[in-house]
């Protein structure tokens, strides 16, 4: 008998028949005993044929309004799905954020959740009704329609999970739950039964899109297992805990990470006096420019080079920008590259073990790839490679921390 | 300096184009000084897109959840006009039924309204703002969201016409007006400048599918001025008001409307005992189905014949009932026919003058039309004709009360 909070996203909504199969999968869980809060994206595709249907009004339509109109893809899935559970003699009610109370701040279309009122909820969960909850969507202070920016279903469901105390945060998924590396470079990648919150931000911000970042941290903040399942197959999936001791008898390693999204900058022979990182870095800021991995080594000759990485969309944009502090600050020159690839082993086993970084690269020296930049956090390592070496590395790096799985093949279906 | 509701149905705000072009409608009053609150209907096709969609989970819909669903077309359109307004440089607002709050019972898919918050639209009236608000639903007190079932977005401007004392509640449409009857049956129909609204609510009730009844009674009620305008042409329109004394210039009919969706019945030779009426139409309404004009003569031999009218759609369910009723009461025959029209002529003239039903008889007379039953109100005289005769009395009655358009042809462009 637990209360358990499932999100469903737009592909495991996105028709009639595919509501119907969540349907029964609830009924399933619900038969079983549990309490089911059920938190569901819009039908795939609505959400952009709502955001084209804007577009045609105007460019840049007002975010309020645009929060009015695209809120309205949810609220058909939670009536759709209410009904099909009905259908199958299964109460059930329908809630928008709205209804429910999900109060939000005013940041139309990229709202955030300032709280949850549960008593409705669980008036409805007392009575023996399943609920089913708009995700993505909220409501101000002043009864402003809000939506929490793309993704933010999984937001709602860890957070819905929160204020009702959930023992279970399930998020149903087209991937069967949180690998070791990306499986389709790797055949050898494992399925990880257990993996702890630090580490799964690690991996998602890293390129591992199983899971929204704001949701794994919410998640965390709260304390709310979160399990990562396939919304058509069986399995257990994996559960993101805070449980690190069980993770210490597992590899040091949880997984490789890897990201070819970015580029390469470096000004060199800037004068080595202090603020000259802001200096650098306040106009790329300025542009709207993020900055990811910023790598500064120690000076010679009173001059030194400082190199960070861009998303590869901002590689132009932020190479004018350089040039331009280049010739205030008097530097040598600028250079670019953007065919690198960034590959990252995360590990909470890391704090209690010396030497993983040079095991990495140990294992990448092996395959003889150069390393162009380093940057480390407590349970992180990344380097930046030239991008023909990824998936070489990746491999190298998969079997050097003992994460293929023992048959040969992909123990994923 | 006026305050006006206008309401744009369903088809005015159709296409993405359309909705431009109301808003440079609705901008153009404000230029004009008149403060606005538009209401809007689901762009046409999408309330029926959306009853299908349900209709694919249940061929029966919970009530509640389908009003979740249907009331998303509305919000769609609220937003893109709000859009367009701005986008025009004219400061808007969208609200939702629940966000106004328009306070309704719980009657799902058709539910009345109770009560409107009138505040928050006076607040945004008061800095400017035109208010865009969903047509057609509302929300109950216990939070759930309600629609007023179809049509319901003219009874939604009345009753914001009327929480707001608007100066008036323009209804947009694809007609120019109301006309003295149906111009596709006689071309020298005119557009009426002005109606009362029992001339209306008769005429409405026949068949001049102008407006919604019920919108009508509401802005009789609460003394709201409706104007029935064309979305995209130029034009007075028709004002629908309280004012009889200037109507009394004018002719004494207003309108022939007419009606071919009707059966009659007939259960011949019952005994002429009291509560003989209800013994027949209580098993008929039992039986769901709405009786329109009820006829009874006086008896002979301690007889009566019973003749009524229902919607041709419920003539076979009715003559069931009916021949089993015959049976129990041992009248002598139950006979029925389907190839009937009722004509109606309409004015509050009628009040104040005297022989109008009998120029009314002459005229069909004249043309040979037999009469097979008649029925009369207040303002309204209706006859009951073989079908094939419908288009002939229309004419014929309308020439007779003088309301064909001066020059030849139709005054409607």
């Amino acid at each position: 008998m637990a209360l358990i909070v499932q999100k469903f996203g737009g592909t495991s909504v996105g028709t009639v028949e595919r509501i119907e199969q969540v349907a029964e999968k609830v009924k399933k869980f619900r038969d079983g005993g549990d309490d089911i809060v059920v938190v569901v994206s819009a039908m795939s595709g609505e959400t952009n044929r709502l955001i084209d249907l804007a577009k045609q009004i105007s460019d840049q339509p007002v975010p309020r309004e645009l929060d009015v109109m695209v809120s309205t893809g949810e609220q058909v899935t939670i009536a759709l799905l209410a009904m099909a559970l009905i259908k199958r003699g299964v109460p059930a009610v329908s809630y928008t954020g709205n209804q429910v109370r999900i109060l939000t701040d005013s940041a139309h279309t990229k709202a955030r959740i300032l709280q949850i009122d549960a008593q409705r909820i669980q008036r409805d969960i007392k009575a023996g009704r399943v609920v089913v909850v708009a995700g993505f969507q909220g409501v101000d202070e002043k009864g402003n329609i809000t939506t929490l920016g793309r993704g933010g279903s999984d937001t709602t469901g860890v957070a819905l999970a929160a204020a009702l105390k959930a023992d279970e945060c399930q998020i149903y998924t087209d991937v069967d739950g949180v690998y070791t590396t990306d499986p389709r470079v790797v055949a050898k990648a494992q399925r990880l039964d257990k993996i702890t919150f630090e580490e799964m931000l690690e991996m998602a911000s890293l390129g591992s899109k199983v899971l929204q970042i704001r949701a794994v941290e919410f998640a965390g903040k709260y304390s709310v297992p979160l399990r990562v399942l396939h919304s058509f197959q069986e399995g257990p999936g994996t559960l993101i805990t805070l449980d690190e001791e069980e993770s210490m008898e597992q590899p040091i390693i949880s997984g490789i990470a890897f990201n070819r999204d970015e580029a390469k900058l470096t000004i060199r022979g800037v004068p080595d006096t202090p603020g000259v990182a802001f200096k650098i870095l306040g106009p790329i800021s300025a542009a709207n420019v993020e900055v990811d991995m910023i790598v500064q080594n120690v000076a010679h000759d009173n001059t030194t080079d400082f190199t960070f990485t861009v998303h590869r969309n901002d590689y132009n944009n932020a190479l004018q920008v350089l040039q331009s502090i280049a010739n205030e600050m008097g530097a040598r020159e600028v250079i670019g590259d953007t065919d690198i690839a960034k590959v990252s082993i995360v590990g909470v086993g890391m704090r209690s073990h010396a030497g993983v970084a040079s095991r990495m690269f140990e294992a990448l020296a092996k395959e003889n790839i150069n390393i162009q930049m380093i940057s480390t956090s407590e349970i992180k390592v990344s380097v930046v490679i030239e991008e023909k070496y990824l998936e070489l590395a990746v491999r190298a790096l998969h079997t050097a921390f003992e994460l293929d799985a023992p048959a040969a093949g992909n123990t994923a279906e």
